[in-house]
């Protein structure tokens, strides 16, 4: 086993968690700050200079041999940039030059924030064993990321696995991407919130009127809120359906806020994947709920930095 | 280079094409037997044997190290056995285990058609060079495969890239398959045609009714088949779009009597490929016509078998 840590980051819009990870997956050391989404770039490079200058300071630095960063996208791991949709300080942000830079020489090794998840789960989550996987956050977004022949699929710029704007509805609503009818557009939390309130489901005396409260009402046998957790599960069937027939999964593992509503998602997800997935070969497709918590990305950064490093570990 | 000879075999619901194919892809001997389709699987096993039988017959024989073999889907490479849909005396049929038996022994590599079809066009065709590309037959059918990382990716069974069964209309028409919206109910030229026919469209004098005479009223300026092929483009579009998407793929490949349309399909193809396409890291996404001919099938088969073979050649 290789003994190397890894300073891990995981840079999304409200967030930028850094940790020193081992390579067992364990997190020795943590530092966090808000991302300062709304400011320059250079402000939030500062943030992520403070995150690593506060894992530096941990005595255990000196066994970091290498930085795996798993970052909102798009990214572009061919040129070492960022351009965080909801960061948009950072476009094309030299971000694996800048923090190669901060650590003193460092190899960095970039991801997508879904492909890291992947990695996670791939690694000792509701994936392991599995040569084959596609794995979702459902969230305010819609991302994942592929594991296939038994390896982590980032794809050339380290984007793979964006199911969550794949077109399952040609002719369907405009999605902010610029596409239509994307899952992400039919299936995301706020999605499903909106359209429940458009088909007249109204929050309870608290005013939530976010995913979570559509789902509560749905368990509580809301035909509205059923009914809008259905037509998400129809367009994540479809996606994930459509990954399959094109690249042979045998698993689908699912996250995030939306992931986590349990029944009220997964019954009307397995029943609407018995429609899509048809052929021979995409019927055996299971669908389950993921296993990592909120380190998912630390751990997924850190896992992708430790199978391209030198001590190459096949995860 | 390797000097071993492969025997491939093409299997597609109206002919069982076979050919001794050297390293360079050279067709150095030819057999042929219709398919007997509709009879029981013992009979089509036959034809297959006679097809191997005259190829055995040559002087070159000897030099025969493997066997490749590209069937209509479903295939099932792990298990060895194929199920095409055209010919229902085969169901599960063990025709890795009957030709190894045909051939005294040899190695069987078994694919699907479109992953065939896939291997010509990346060893010496319109994807040469590519090491990302899906590779299209719109026809009677739509079939693919892909090439990711610079390899083929078949897949566990042999039958990945298989996009002419994900869903782009997750409420649209039902499929023979048992989906919905599939990209080849909506593109392939039968469907193109009856399109047409459903909304007005009249065949000339010599009463052809194909997408190939849909294609010339389009060429000629009929609004109603140039509304057919731009809807089956769309769908393409909305297809090929979501492969990039998933595993970023850099240029898609379209041949097949569809594919063959020129213009009035891929004019349209590029526009709408301008709306699905629209994630930074798939803008850049080409689409190009096919090279190889109808030989392509029986050359891609001679390549699964050479990559796959003791002497590994990175084609």
């Amino acid at each position: 086993m290789r003994t190397d840590l890894v300073a891990a980051l995981d840079i999304g819009g409200t967030k930028i968690a850094g940790g020193l990870v081992d390579g067992r997956g364990l997190i020795l050391e943590r530092a966090q700050r808000a991302t300062p989404a709304r400011q320059d770039g250079e402000t939030v490079m500062r943030a992520v200079e403070e995150v690593l200058g506060e894992l530096a300071a941990s005595s255990r630095w000196g066994d970091v041999g290498s930085v795996g960063i798993g970052s909102a996208g798009p990214v572009d791991a061919s040129a070492g940039t960022v351009s965080p949709v909801n960061v948009p300080g950072w476009r094309d942000f030299p971000l694996v030059e800048r923090v190669r830079t901060a650590t003193g020489g460092l190899p960095v090794e970039l991801i997508g924030d879904g492909v890291a998840i992947t990695a996670a789960e791939h690694w000792q989550g509701a994936a392991r064993g599995h040569d084959n996987a596609l794995c979702m956050v459902v969230s305010t977004g819609v991302g994942g990321g592929l594991v296939l022949g038994g390896r982590l699929h980032p794809g050339p710029t380290g984007n793979a696995g964006h199911i969550g704007h794949i077109s399952v509805d040609l002719d369907g609503d405009p999605c902010p991407c610029g596409s239509r009818g994307c899952v992400e557009r039919i299936a995301s939390g706020p999605n499903i919130a909106a359209r429940a309130l458009e088909q007249g489901w109204r929050p309870g005396p608290d005013g939530d009127a976010s995913a979570a409260a559509v789902a509560a009402a749905a368990r509580a046998g809301d035909p509205v809120a059923v009914a809008s957790f259905r037509r998400a599960a129809r367009a994540l069937a479809a996606g994930i359906a459509a990954t399959a027939t094109l690249v042979e999964i045998d698993i689908a593992v699912i996250g995030g806020g939306v992931g986590n509503a349990g029944d009220v998602l997964f019954t009307p997800l397995r029943e609407a994947l018995a429609d899509y997935a048809t052929l021979s070969f995409v019927r055996r497709l299971t669908v389950v709920p993921a296993q990592m918590g909120t380190d998912a990305g630390l751990v997924g950064a850190a896992a992708a930095a430790l199978i391209r490093g030198p001590g190459l570990v096949r995860l």
